[in-house]
């Protein structure tokens, strides 16, 4: 059997926490992948742990401190010492990195960070694999959840800046020092290390220029509303005039925007390039389970080295009757009756009705409706029966309708 | 200097000619990334070419044939060969994916085919490398332009389904026998390969039940609106009653969806696990240098063999002074001129103004405009020419604006 890889972990908070929970959970899953089975060894943390003898004992480093002291000091000596590292430090990457670059390559070691940009997109791994070639023109998008959050709720409720994020703080959107989310910062270390990425350039924290959104007034939002806009807070890298520009900015967008529907705590970005014309990413902006799973992803790509071959690991069946809900079109005399015969027909086959249009139509009527999830097998029964009712005028249509709503 | 990795392409239709093309335009960019220059050595066409010959000299082999023979025996030998492939052909995969990848894995070789489903959208690299060990619940999404561009033609113009196909064919969204696309056999092929992906099982062509969009009537797509709800032809995999259920069909979708805003002949698909929560993904559907550049993706992964290491390859300067659009809102005392006067101070500082809304307030009045393009340096001396006005009652506001319109 294949030795474990022994994963040094620095920093045991929300992520640290998290991520240990799903190497313990997901070993199998990794070992089926790459055939060697992950576990964290030793644990940094503010109060215990001794760095050189974790650095020593691991295969690779895991750092979810944040900041940037130690963490650097750290990632530098892991790198020297020829093991991988994966870290969800952006402010760290923005500030330092071309020395933790540097260091990665002179050792020929990963350095991996899929975690520190737009939490669970893997836009980091598609800007260096996908589009590694390609030549970018623009990334873009909104890389911060605590201001779009901020942002959507002021837009719906019409309430001020301070007592929007007052709700964001007591909803766990926004931590209790909000500062580096609401004045960009955070926002303009994510887009220095993307425009990194996607222009092959070194860029660093300082070449960025940041707004936030804490000047922004209720009623800005609301003459946008009228104009048909919506106030995002967005992070913009770009060939611009024979350089790059990288920006941070509160801005409008008009409603046929990709980005305009994205609210709420997501994140979303936006690779323009002339060969992929756009790829735009949507996704949930953080939460430790999430940024747990992007290290962990990228922990799996450091085992497992070179590229994955599909395996198959498990025999499942291919279920056939699932249940779905439908949507039921239905020409009909237009007489008093049907729609109650039609509803005992769906009664008897236990299938509950969430919406009905009927119109007249000369003699006839149309009777079209929205099904609640049903089993597929029982909606089919009950349209044969429907079917031969004497005042059908035509065949039943039907189509499936997702229910679900998304926030 | 290392020797160039000759590519063995076969196929030189739309595709094979984009894809040779962008080979030589960015040999040079794959050089900087890998450190080798790739080129194509032989092309097999159908009028020319010998494959044993080709084969021979080739380090890797790009399929783009289409059709399973002989992509399938050329591709079971260049595998058994010991070379890499990459193929777009998703119809091959759907059907003889179990032996393709029995002998890769055999062989010990890459078979990457990020561009046979879903575009430019890099959802094979995501669910197989990012995803890879996360336990996905769901893949779904719109995996076929063809048939969303008519559905979304039909909704806004209410045509019936033929003359809208035979639209779709004048404009080169539909092919001259559609019947593949219309039908849901081509969607259900590419929900066969990311099945199999996402769940880890084998999954082939026979198990996927599908429904095409052929007998969608205009007054269905009437009467949805009314409900609220759009069309899209929807591909569907994912865990079901402790199997797996994989199926296309028409659906309807309430206007919060994520998939709802995606119209006309773009791609979007969503993977959904407890981990992530979703991600979702969108882009145009296909292309000859769209799809060209999904190929090339595939090559430069094979040719890097293990994971990128961030390298500086242009030194490009951070430019600061840049062209954007503009939301101004001015709260001025409410008399005659005022427009006029602010007006002008845009005009000399050559700014045109796209829209205006002025609203009274009392004894002062409110101004607010969106501003077209224009250089930033020059916005912020006319803003600082309005400030001192006699009439200006606050300090100007102003925040920037994205004008692209997206379709």
């Amino acid at each position: 059997m294949p030795e474990a890889v022994r994963i040094g972990l620095l920093g045991h908070g929300t992520v640290g926490g998290a991520f240990a929970e799903l190497v313990r959970e997901r070993a199998g899953a990794v070992e089926a992948a790459t055939g060697r089975r992950p576990e964290v060894g030793g644990v940094l943390t503010r109060s215990g742990g001794d760095f050189a003898e974790i650095l020593a004992a691991s295969d690779l480093i895991v750092e979810l401190i944040g900041g940037t002291e130690p963490a650097r000091e750290h990632l530098l000596a892991a790198l020297r010492a020829g093991k991988p590292v994966v870290t969800a430090n952006k402010q760290l990457l923005a500030q330092h990195g071309d020395e933790l670059f540097a260091a990665a390559r002179e050792a020929g070691v990963q350095l991996r960070f899929e975690a520190a940009v737009a939490g669970v997109i893997p836009i980091i791994r598609v800007i260096q694999e996908s589009f590694g070639v390609t030549e970018v023109s623009k990334v873009f998008g909104i890389v911060n959840g605590t201001t779009n959050f901020i942002l959507s709720e002021m837009a719906a409720t019409g309430a001020a800046y301070e007592d929007t994020l007052r709700r964001a703080q007591e909803l766990g959107y926004a931590e209790a020092d909000p500062t580096e989310d609401v004045n960009g910062a955070d926002a303009a270390a994510k887009m220095a290390i993307l425009a990194r990425l996607a222009f092959h350039t070194a860029v660093t924290l300082e070449q960025v220029s940041f707004e936030g959104i804490e000047r922004v007034q209720p009623d800005d939002l609301a003459y946008a509303k009228e104009l048909g806009l919506s106030l995002k807070l967005l992070g913009v890298a770009e060939r611009r005039d024979g350089g790059i520009s990288v920006r941070v900015f509160p801005c409008f967008l008009y409603s046929g925007h990709p980005l305009a529907p994205v609210s709420g705590p997501f994140n979303a970005v936006m690779v323009e390039a002339p060969a992929i014309t756009e790829v735009t990413m949507s996704g949930p902006g953080a939460g430790g389970v999430q940024t747990a799973s992007a290290v962990l992803g990228d922990v799996v790509s450091i085992i497992s080295g070179s590229s994955p071959v599909h395996e198959v690991r498990e025999e499942l069946a291919v279920v056939t009757d699932v249940t779905s809900s439908f949507y039921l079109h239905l020409e009909v005399a237009d007489r008093p009756g049907v729609l109650a015969q039609v509803a005992d027909v769906l009664g008897r086959n236990g299938i509950s009705v969430k919406s009905v249009v009927q119109r007249g139509l000369g003699e006839d009527a149309r009777l079209v409706m929205v099904m609640h999830e049903c089993r597929e097998s029982a909606f089919a029964a009950a349209v044969e029966e429907i079917a031969r009712l004497d005042f059908m005028r035509s065949e039943p249509r039907s189509i499936r309708v997702i229910e679900e709503e998304f926030v």
